[in-house]
């Protein structure tokens, strides 16, 4: 009736720290070969990452289709590094890698360098955090990083020595249970990024924008259109230490509940 | 070139509070239709919901394909309820509602009544949650509600009664900004319903498990099934609270930031 695939792969090497790499805007995307690449100086390095663009959807997973697997190879110098795509969400990589295709526990997950940043409310519809929120669910130290660009053809090579330097870090020192780390980079040359700044996230909110259209069977349609604004410019914000050059770290938990509001609603009249 | 399509629907009356409905089971679910009746009896209703099961899709929004809006009549004594099915996710419809669709701001939002509970880890996959927190984000007042069911007949005139309790005590009273609350009621008759308790997100974790199978072409796939373990069984927590036969409701918040944790980043040598 069923049968179970081979393992894809299996990981045997013990000596280097295992580092997962994932991403949103796909397999394909310069980002993640940037990142995979700077992770590979440090550690032994498997990518599992989707297929295609899944930009924007959250902590969206895959209930009700089945999931493929397909091999990828990024070639050049980094051909060694054992690859995979996903037709699947980011949060499905996370799970399918570390439930039933690695066979054993990595020691960092990081995910992005995601094209574009992911500061103040975009934390919510984000699939290179959500990403790293799913391996943090499940124990493991995990990094979303961002850089700050709309350019398609952007230099990830500054972003990937952060990214190095901030996975060095976490892999030597333990983030507290149940939170994990979000990162965005400003997009301008290494000698110009002034440092790294713990951050929180910024009040926006999306000025939001449909465009309706009529296709040619002159039937309705919309297209959605944003565009954030930024509520809140203190000094201690993610938007605000990028937009001055600063690599901003942002500590995210994924307990969503508002504590500090607990017994205020316990005293309404139920 | 292009044309905009006209307003599918216009709010005229002021006099009573208008309530926007959605869901992520879809609008042929019955949840929704017993919440939509229940806030019938209150205020003036909009319904605004998937075509079809979002389930799990999380904070997902659809950037790259079009939105479609198919107006829906629930029929019989719900016939003048404006409806209209929408082909994205819970957060697209409430964009789309507040942004195109409803020509005034509404007083309250209410997304459900989920099949199945939404406690614990929960919250960050679940799709009425999402919808609920995407209004909140917009300003509005806004809870999510979960019935703790897993039966395609389950009997939602409990649970709609006390989401009728729960809104009717939103609208009088006003949420904390950046704040949204999510409800869980227990699958019982309401006489043994034994009340409302606030509550905070149990510590859990999905053991994960994929299906692996082969297709006709002998080419492998991936289902996924998993199963949510609760790892808390402290009295205040939401999973404890509706096996015990109460309603909970917990306040979640949309600001990821784990500010407790900042101090303690900013001690690491960066």
């Amino acid at each position: 009736m069923s049968s179970a695939p081979e393992q894809p792969y299996l990981v045997q090497s013990r000596r280097k720290p295992l580092i997962l790499v994932t991403n949103d805007d796909g397999i394909h995307a310069p980002g993640i070969r940037a990142l995979a690449k700077a992770m590979d100086e440090i550690g032994e390095v498997v990518v599992i990452a989707p297929s295609t663009e899944q930009s924007a959807v959250g902590h969206s997973i895959t209930l009700y289709s089945p999931i493929r697997v397909v091999e990828h190879n990024f070639g050049g110098d980094m051909s060694h590094i054992p690859a995979m795509g996903i037709t699947g969400t980011p949060c499905d990589c996370m799970k399918l890698a570390l439930h039933e295709l690695l066979h054993r526990k990595p020691d960092l997950a990081v995910s992005g360098i995601n094209k574009g940043s992911n500061v103040a409310i975009n934390v919510i519809y984000s699939g290179t955090i959500s990403a790293a929120t799913e391996s943090s669910v499940n124990g493991i130290d995990s990094v979303a990083f961002s850089l700050d660009t709309t350019d398609i053809n952007a230099d990830y090579t500054p972003s990937a020595k952060y990214a190095k330097l901030i996975a060095e870090k976490v892999l030597r020192s333990q983030l507290p249970r149940g939170v994990v780390l979000s990162a965005n980079i400003p997009d301008i040359p290494e000698d110009e990024i002034k440092g790294i700044k713990i951050t929180r996230q910024a009040r926006s909110q999306w000025e939001e924008v449909f465009v309706g259209r009529r296709d040619p069977s002159n039937k309705p349609y919309y297209w959605y259109r944003g565009m954030l604004n930024i509520l809140d410019d203190s000094e201690d914000t993610d938007s605000t230490v990028v937009d001055g050059g600063y690599v901003s770290i942002t500590p995210l938990q994924y307990d969503r509940t508002a504590h500090g509001c607990i017994d205020v609603m316990k005293t309404w009249k139920w």
